[in-house]
């Protein structure tokens, strides 16, 4: 950390300051430039809480060097994680495709999407048992009935399960059935939740608030590694931004920022980002090409009557396409 | 909710639509402008899901006509609500003011401050117990022991609390000890939190997730509303910005326009908005002089120690010139 | 457009917006709803100014169902437009690739990076002569003299040119030495220079401006064209977010948004949006599969002392991989 | 300057950074960490470019220390500047009202405002001459003919006048016209016009850009200001956010991020931070109350025949009750 003094700072504001940073257990050396002075603070292991130091008469402001995440960090461990799931290596050389509803709705309904992704080549099936909707009014998901459905879709058809947990009640449910547990980008500050999915036995799928910077995001997982789960999986879905033509702006260059950051694999929701069919599939194809580990897409084999986020499920036959392309852009990877 | 066909939809795709609304339970009428036809939803009660006409052929897009809230709408309650609170009127005629530590972090700072606070004529002290940090590795606040602190606060000094509740675990406690129960920004779109405090006995104070719009904020709003406590008060807190003088963009037109939608209080926390104390009281006489119902603001007597927030907190001397600007304000507002 | 009246809005103030419409040349139809009343506007061939109507009694809001745009509008013209220059076509099957140093700085420097350019296959040279720097202490530019250099590397190397004009003055400069005339971010609301810009004779490269939507693009483009010039090429080149990964955030999605909205091609400045070096290749080739028509890259033989960007230019072996990348992802493309 | 070098940065690339550090005329001092090491650059007078060294083998980032603005600096020059224009001092301690509307549209229109405002105690005049419109369809203000009308507005009530020059053709004719030059928000990067304006006779009144930082509109001010024109005033008018409720969000930290950053006055536009007219008071009352040296207001007597902006100008009416509550906060303010 750099303590910036103000211009015109006196001997005896500097003299304290590093005073202050001795009594941390650190060692601060004074830096004088032109027009200011500056303190670098030396010998922490650990990022240093600089407010005390704010607060001290004459210090303009304090600029943070290191990154405040550790277990997240690549610099802890340079080598990319692989998360094993199944037979399904996440993180490894080839992109992992998740794919289904938005909210499981019936057995029907559930188990027909799942027949259709088998059959593309799909290995791990998402849909919502609870979602978490902006009106109370809104359909809010089947709850353990949909994880039981989701139970039925494993058994019949092999397909992994990822789905969501919204809160300490349901995340025991859904550690259950699931075979990756989704924390959502609304819950990506809930931090009770997130030491609860760091105990669980699970990998855990972690959303990207929508206004959430990758450090807010790295640090949500060192919540989750804390607490013994290093199984996090993150997920790029699209930023708030004043751009309008899609619901949220897909933030492309988070894949190259959290691959440089951390260890951790970084998928990518193109059907949140985009908020609308067309614009799914080259939202999708552009991530897999700037290096993301995965995609995770709505599909529904009746959107029309799809209970949530109907306008932003792909056809069956988009899918296919999709599909496709991504098998060509893989072999392109090569 | 009206229904915009593409350029060239044909008669089918629009009776088609019209007879989809039909089986909806409305009525459609077409209405054939210059370019294109637009369909019009008539009859409806409650707000329209669109998505089911948005996914059918020659569709280009829908538009919302009606807000999505109902029990927090003016539309619904023409008249302001007052929350009563002690003898403490939120939502009428005076500003509130609410003010206190960050966090909880001892008996004696927690009673100095109080002491400091009462002297200056506030009615409701904040602090934290549980508090949500970005970091895992930050101070997270006393917990139970603090809600004990809070206790001995009221007992000497008569001052009401606002405190918040972070998960539902805590929130019961909260609920004990609190005589305003707060959900935090990170937390509002949590939305099982947001159900639970919509069954405890004591009103709650609901901030603005930083980046959510104003309508999300009250549908977070209704959710409590629907569980049965209608005594909450909304609190703008600054929203994520590229702007970057400050920590958070206070967003003062969200007062009026609030007030327009709403028929619940507003109050301001230029605190969290400013992230530096200097800008603290700017932020607050703007927002006193633009219609605020209250204020809501870090106060600590030896803020280069706090464990939290300390950089935005005020100094003793500045609060006590920040009441006698709002009690100037107060008259002017006469 | 859509009229909607407030709640208890009574039938006088109805008749009055239906009366007003009237005079304005249209037909004013009344939509009786459950809670209130819309009235659509019918039989404009433009788009109307609804001003008048939002500042009537009773009137709540006016919603806008057709876009503002004409010209450059793919209901206008369905087919997509491909600008030919030399002997590339810009829009067509193939991605186009331009590149080159962020500003021209010596005769020696724009010339070992153009031969270096045309050595990997490239076709348009691109460096700038007139700078808009934020900072008037910084390099602004060679001018004219950068112009002649700029030909220089024309008569050499068989490369077209592609450099920014930043006001009337150097506009008639530029268009004379360039093949393409670019009109930069800051400056795609100078509505003055957009208009002169119609009125040359070489096609016009138009970027977005960081904090301007599709639609405002395309406005500015439409005030091109309606001078008389239509070969304009769009391009998306970051927008401002609060995301601090890249200084600033690629919009992907703006590439199928304005292929979906207009004829004109798109292409992507991956160096602007990332402002570093090393993510410009990730957002390269995710622009490219998501179907953009072409990148313009900064590239520097020495970028550790380029006059500006140097931080964001490419150093050559990596313009090489970026080719080779381009051009597989060509093929994955046919 | 601190350039942080990555974790495992050699000696050898360290001692590189200190030699180039020197080439450029400065001293370069290594800082040793625990996990890594910085080298902060001493002796420079000016800002450093830092992109040589950020582009140099083990450079992680450079951190920038000093703000790159001089001339408007209030480190450079302490006490606030005061603009003088006829009898009003803006920028001393009685906040200015500019009001009037946003064109020009007739000289009856014109005059019967100006005769109105006088009236109501406003001392200087708006209106727009040359209108920068994001639709070339829509009115683009009267030209010549409008500024002549403004001279007769001058004449008829001694109301000083501002108006917005769009280009270096009509800014010598506005510079003829006007007491005060505007220069718009689209136009705050438009960098030969501000130099030009740098050229004026007349103070300049400067808003920032809706995208805008601070620095940056503070380095807009610093090319006027090195032309030889000290006399700006600046102007904050709402940003481009996610927030939908106006059309853009008022960033009133930047009066008091503006004041401590620099010498300059600012006042604030309301009127085009709403966008709608029932929100411009308390946003105008907001602003005050904060420290804005003024305010400019757009006012007409029949805004809903208003050539443009009528939804966001005040009725006369709603001015007189402005200038009430302006008058009873200045005395608060005493």
């Amino acid at each position: 950390m750099l303590v910036v003094m103000k211009n015109g700072a006196t001997d005896a504001q500097i003299q304290a300051v590093i005073a202050e940073i001795h009594k941390m257990g650190y060692r601060g050396v004074s830096m004088p430039g032109a027009q200011r002075t500056a303190v670098c603070i030396i010998g922490n292991q650990h990022p240093v809480d600089g407010s005390i130091l704010l607060a001290m008469e004459g210090v303009k402001e304090t600029i943070t060097v290191t990154k405040p995440f550790k277990l997240v960090s690549r610099e802890t461990r340079p080598e990319s994680t692989i998360i094993q799931v199944g037979e399904v290596r996440i993180g490894a050389d080839e992109p992992v495709m998740m794919a289904g509803p938005c909210a499981v709705e019936s057995e029907e309904q559930a188990l027909t999407i799942a027949r259709f992704l088998k059959s593309c080549g799909v290995k791990i099936y998402r849909g919502g048992a609870y979602k978490p909707r902006t009106s109370p009014y809104s359909f809010q998901g089947l709850g353990i009935k949909g994880l039981q459905i989701l139970e039925k879709v494993r058994q019949e058809t092999g397909l992994l399960i990822v789905t969501e947990a919204t809160d300490s009640d349901n995340l025991e449910e859904v550690e259950k059935y699931a075979d990756i547990v989704q924390i959502g980008a609304r819950n990506m500050q809930n931090y009770s939740l997130l030491r609860l999915a760091g105990r669980v036995s699970k990998p855990v799928l972690l959303k990207r608030g929508f206004a959430a910077t990758i450090d807010e995001l790295l640090m949500a997982a060192e919540y989750i590694i804390t607490e013994g789960n290093s199984r996090v999986i993150l997920c790029e879905r699209g930023i708030r931004t004043f751009s309008d033509n899609t619901r949220n702006t897909l933030d492309l260059a988070a894949i190259p920022a959290i691959k440089e950051l951390s260890h951790l694999p970084v998928i990518v929701d193109p059907s949140h980002a985009a908020g609308r069919r067309d614009f799914v599939i080259p939202l999708a194809k552009g991530a897999i090409a700037a290096g993301a580990d995965g995609l995770i897409v709505e599909v529904h084999h009746d959107p029309a009557h799809a209970l949530s986020d109907g306008a932003q499920s792909l056809y069956p036959k988009q899918f296919e396409q999709l599909m496709n392309d991504v098998s060509r852009l893989k072999s392109y990877l090569d």
